[in-house]
């Protein structure tokens, strides 16, 4: 679905670009839907990140790749026209063979994202959280993948992300593949884990020596700080699905509340006003222009008699 | 976007049915997305309401037309695949004239949604609780479109929405069209109300002696108790907005929490876990299934060789 | 895109069943719109095929899962409301893996398609006439997905289609698949062959002593004809993308043509008329439907007075 | 659906205004699908027409706004992201009021459509050669949408469809509709008529004095030539429907010919050859870089080791 505020592909990619060389911490949030990514954006996030998880959990559906390129796609540009943020996008492994891959970035970029992240996991992948299948792609599908992705893109941030420490191959892996990467191309890393101390990324950007800006996805080392991770030398912050989980849970609370209460009264402090909806909407725009143009409309009709 | 409960057409529609015609009041609670339908199922409520306002806040763009029936079939249909429960589908005022009804009437029912629910206003409608154009349309237009949509449903519910007391025609008027559109066949009446009161809608309640079951929406006379609107004899009360405007404010919160803090450890106690989401995501009973196809695809193969 | 014929899934997938298991060979076509798929059921076809390379094609990309699953489907439904007769979606290998092909028979089953046909090789899929990787999938995978499609639907037919012909394995590796699909609980056999002779589908159809009817494309080696299917005990033969291809042809020649007379006048006689267009849309039902209720809403308007 | 060219928004804008303004006619031919785009793109044409037409029959549904904006931009968007040629969208009327036109604005720019153009109809529309309501809008809505439109475009060509002829209310009508749509900000006037004869477009032409390109739609008067067009000074001919004409002829001869032989060997020779298919999907260029990028990936793995 789509919204007031037409993208502009080439810009959006170029400041995502920029944010990610600038000295500071980039500071991403996740959005499942263009309402939460213009709370990102009022609250003063530098990029929206299209999450993988968010997305699918909205459509009730496990993230394991139930939903395709299309419903990505739709979502992440549904995001992407809804704000003047860049919008980074979870593109899980990359949809199947380098020609999806291929297929991905062509149609991810003519929709104004800037930017998109595959994971070196195998189609269909399944969230990096559960149990289950993690295995790693093979090294040169990958690879391929990724220069294939920098060679047909236009301009679109290509950010590739390593699960070698998700999938228990180690520390070494991880830094192999990420030299290997580097060389096919990749704008920058995106080391994950899953451990609640943040020492294992700490660990990996200390030991790797390349060039690129390297992203977190700080969720279960919930603790680590915008500072610390600026003094280490992070590039970038992904928080992936705090929206969605806060989300959830205030849904929950209401819904029972209301059910046994019987009424809405007792919630109606908690819950955000009409107005606030739609001023998020956009109303008082629309209806602004309307009048403007009905009057414009009047007078061009006057002039014609 | 779809799941893993296919719907069945027939059975929501009689379900809905059955409910508005049983004698306790039917809770209905709006959602935007298949996740705020699994709440709404979870908490007890008997049935969803497809929400205009909440899937257009959603989308980030007002709640005027601008999203048209494919996206709002879309939407609803992802409700029905997520729940258990019928799905009443908030349809506007039927997207265009009664060609347009008629091809709704069989794309929702098509799609496995329990009814429809049409308000007699012009094309393109603007959301009652906005201050504009609230006419209502010609009288044997929307009858015609009632009778339409009764006629060319298979088991389908069709409401009929009086915004007479919104466009402020007043009490007669509303009276007057309800008389009509129960001759046209329209299945139930829901009479709407923006006074912080709910004294127009008893009102109406007492002055119809028609046969139909009388929904209301306490949006703006939210301290109404279920216990009041049974004892009037109303058959549903449709909660359309609270899920949204819930989950708006925690999510406007936390994001500035995040943002403030520079952590999410000082939220993280008002988020729900990742269970909780895989939980409403169905993981566990999709990863229980894989095991057990996975066993018996060895099984099959090894009896083949 | 959806039309005036609302679907009904039991329905459907019964009268698929049942002309598979009738004495006559059924007769399938090729369809890549609603408008090609009422063409097909006016010429008399039994059932439509909703092609993946007629799809694909009109699409502009390769058939090689560029398409993913919603776009299948989306095309897969519009032909299914278009026309009454059944509707058999090639799903190429089910869209990824077990979880994949649950979904995928959920929702198509939703949708109201009457079968959906997967063959036996990787996802992604290359078209089995284009020279590449035509690899089988692994036998105990394939088992398992068939398995799961059969148990998880609710009454969709499943076919299996056979590609070890294709792929260079063999009859014998053709005959041992079709024994472990027809215990893992397929309900049709489709045995794929790219010889301009019939001899290798007359072979397998002789060798397989199962008791699933056997369905056959014959686009290599047309030159056989029903009389001769039937004789050898075909159950059904598709004709997969025939009107793409007369529709392709008929295009070409008639665009060069305007191009080089500079007039449309030349080609007029090879065009069909606006009134044909006009018809297959059904625009005379729909402008008699629009004055009968049109005429209706008057009449309980007046009566309201 | 989605193809292998990105489109380029602002590309596309400029070179259909540049043609517009080109001394010589701009040849136009409608399309129905990338398929059909390509064909045209191969044969010549200068630009590529979404027809509204062609691509509501093709979906089985009458040209009254059946289709909705999110199928129409669809459509069209696949078309756009097909061929290298600009594409100008037919958008009926605008989808509703000058809110619907300013989102069709934004939403058709942000996909890569060079153009749209808006009928002077009431929302919903009827096809212009079909019998019914063709009454056109009051002269200051329409005005006010033309404005809006060319207000809130970047570089999207707006073009002004006059229906006046259409409905009967006659040339001086249209020449002053002409001349207020011209103050309103047009881009371009189309002027259609059903007559089979083109005296009543070449009288327009010629009474109408002011500076705007003057395009025209020969379906019913089909003996103009290119030569004749461009002497009258005519800036652009759309062949609105030929295309899908032709298909539908030859897919109809076709079919029912397959149905009466009982084989396609007959109809063999009146077939594009899979061959012709491939090429159009851009099957060797897939698997070529398909090749290449595999090949790139084993490089840089192998260095990686």
């Amino acid at each position: 679905m789509t919204t007031h505020q037409p993208s502009a592909p080439m810009g959006a990619a170029q400041a995502l670009r920029a944010s990610l060389k600038s000295p500071g911490l980039t500071r991403v949030m996740g959005a499942h839907n263009p309402l939460s990514a213009r709370l990102a954006e009022e609250a003063g996030f530098d990029a929206v990140w299209s999450s993988g998880l968010e997305i699918s959990a909205a459509a009730g559906v496990p993230d394991a790749n139930i939903l395709a390129l299309p419903e990505c796609l739709e979502a992440a540009a549904g995001l992407a026209n809804a704000v003047a943020l860049p919008v980074l996008a979870d593109c899980d492994s990359g949809f199947g063979n380098v020609n999806n891959v291929i297929h991905m970035v062509q149609t991810y970029e003519a929709r104004g994202l800037a930017g998109v992240c595959i994971e070196d996991k195998q189609f269909p992948k399944l969230n990096s959280f559960v149990e289950g299948n993690q295995d790693l792609a093979p090294l040169d599908d990958f690879a391929g993948k990724i220069r294939a992705a920098t060679e047909m893109r236009k301009d679109l941030v290509v950010v590739a992300r390593l699960e070698a420490l998700i999938s228990g191959k180690g520390m070494d892996e991880a830094l192999r593949r990420a030299e290997v990467y580097e060389r096919a191309g990749a704008d920058a890393l995106l080391i994950h884990s899953k451990l609640t101390e943040p020492d294992e990324v700490f660990a990996f950007r200390e030991a790797y020596d390349g060039d690129l800006p390297v992203v977190v996805v700080p969720t279960t080392y919930n603790q680590v700080t915008v500072g610390e991770l600026e003094e280490r030398g992070f590039a970038m912050a992904i928080y992936a699905n705090q929206a969605l989980r806060s989300s959830l849970r205030a849904m929950r609370e209401t819904l029972s509340r209301i059910m046994r209460d019987g009424t809405t009264r007792h919630v109606e402090e908690e819950l955000a006003s009409l107005k606030e909806i739609f001023d998020l909407q956009r109303v008082p725009q629309m209806l602004e222009r309307q009048a403007r143009y009905e009057e414009l409309g009047r007078d061009l009709a006057e002039a014609g008699r």
